[in-house]
């Protein structure tokens, strides 16, 4: 089968790639050709042994859209979209691309008669309660930004297009991803890798909430597990809701100090200074931190690590590239 | 100022139009001109001291949203909608209608300047969990249908429209209103209406779901009552979420059969049969009977009046226009 990532040029989309060209299989099937597809142009993963084809343009293009699922095609990731800050300060490009981008995408699977799984990148940030909230798959959204009002409003598009039998969908509702490899992006979140990056390139990083500020977060091999997961599993075992909770894991500002200030000292530590940004408090201030995992663990969503592993494992995995990036 | 009312040619619309035009003016502000439109012409209410301008055409068309609104707009109604029944046997025409005629008629109101007062008819149906469920404004949609997901999509919109301040709207989640006048239409909800109107027109009616089945429903004058009070009331009230449950009234059909008998006696309880309808009984068995309305009524929805008074009042209201109709 051909399996489909959109924003394969992001860093998720470049690890889920890589993944995949590793495992040569989803559950029991062969992959046998990959499309990576984003704005920029996505490089082939190392060592595939299907061909991969790396296509530019504009998702909620209908033109671009049909050339990314044809009938041969299993798996759709789809993690192409504007970020929260950016969504947030575009409001039209916002919507364009992770609604109508979204829907785009969703009307050539349609098309294709594939009915594949699409596996679909939600957020945290659909929600909102703030550092008080307990959240559920029952919880309703009510986003305090664009970015998750529009991510709410394509798990409906996910949600109505399987329940028509026109794909397979799951919409996974990511954390905050720490820590993000690169450099700071437009999410309003990027604050929360930053503080467990710059430290560790020399750098000075900036945090724009209090240390008692919780989080709900994601290392990078867990959300790439998790959304190769949910390409694999099975759809009747969802029922009418389509949405996932996956386990993330709930800390505090404080919590990634004393775990930078235990892996990289305290001249790691001393590099983050408080720099109040009432604008990025505002959107990150709605995201709730606490969330019930029960359904994903019973959906077989692996377990989240600690913090300290996480750490660890962005020295591993990440480190040198990012500071080759920075010259 | 003007109020747009879409779906003016709906009986919802002309019972507000109606009221209005009665009214004059809406809270503390004159009405000083109404525009009315749907997809069939609609007409102007009797007795309106201000001018009425009743237009045609498709609402998702930006050319025709665009007449809708302008500087001037204290108030848009938007009831045009593609029904529930309809929504699910062409899906392109549902989402089409529900969701891009919705945001197309936010971005005529948002080019305006005007920031109106929006009203949304959002619908029980963005919710599922059936006969089981209890529901309240943080409950999740899990749509059991088209209709549902695209209203619940349009809340989105509302949502969003409104935290930028392009807006000041509010969603109206509105039971099953019972009784239609007129003829039976598409929505799954049809036979509710039809089992309190047929008989007193000495017609057979016909019951997809057994006399057990509960229904949540709201009484033409309540529903006109709720748009009109949702189109005056603070928008600070309501704060970053603009959904409202309104106090709709739970009933089983074996009440509204006591109600029947009790109002038109056995002759007209013996025209109404069970007759299986397993499509319909999909999608209203989906729908949720029993809400929480503690929020509408602090903001001073109405409670709804009792079934007999419901009943009555179809009687008084709709009787001698629904025979003239059948001829």
């Amino acid at each position: 089968m051909r399996v489909t990532i959109t924003g394969g040029a992001g860093f998720l989309g470049r690890k889920v790639a890589g993944r995949l060209a590793t495992m040569g299989k989803l559950g029991k099937r062969d992959i046998t050709a990959m499309t990576l597809f984003d704005v920029a142009e996505p490089k082939p993963p190392a060592g595939a042994a299907f061909p991969v084809a790396c296509l530019t343009g504009d998702i909620a293009d209908p033109a671009d859209a049909a050339r990314l699922v044809d009938a041969g095609t299993g798996v759709v990731i789809h993690l192409a979209a504007v970020v929260s800050a950016q969504a947030e300060a575009d409001f039209d490009l916002g919507w364009h691309v992770n609604l109508d981008g979204t829907r785009t995408l969703l009307e050539a699977c349609r098309a294709s008669g594939a009915k594949p799984r699409v596996v679909f990148t939600s957020s945290v940030a659909t929600f909102s309660g703030g550092q008080e909230a307990v959240i559920d798959e029952a919880t309703r959204p009510v986003p305090g930004n664009s970015y998750g009002a529009q991510k709410a409003a394509g798990e409906l598009l996910i949600h109505d297009y399987s329940r028509k039998g026109y794909i397979d969908g799951v919409s996974l509702r990511l954390p905050t991803v720490v820590v993000r490899p690169g450099r700071p992006n437009r999410a309003a979140s990027s604050f929360a890798s930053s503080i467990l990056r710059e430290p560790f390139l020399g750098e000075e990083a900036f945090l724009p909430v209090p240390e008692s500020f919780a989080l709900w977060i994601a290392s990078p091999r867990a959300a790439t597990d998790w959304l190769i997961h949910a390409a694999t599993l099975d759809g009747k075992a969802l029922g009418l809701d389509r949405g996932i909770n996956p386990p993330g894991l709930t800390v505090t500002v404080r919590d990634m100090m004393e775990v930078l200030q235990s892996v990289g000292g305290h001249a790691a530590m001393r590099l983050v200074s408080r720099v109040e940004d009432k604008e990025v408090e505002a959107i990150v201030g709605t995201w709730p931190a606490r969330f019930r995992d029960a359904r994903a663990k019973a959906l077989g969503f692996r377990a989240h690590e600690g913090l300290e592993a996480l750490v660890r494992a962005f020295l591993e995995d990440d480190l040198a590239e990012t500071k080759a990036l920075r010259g």
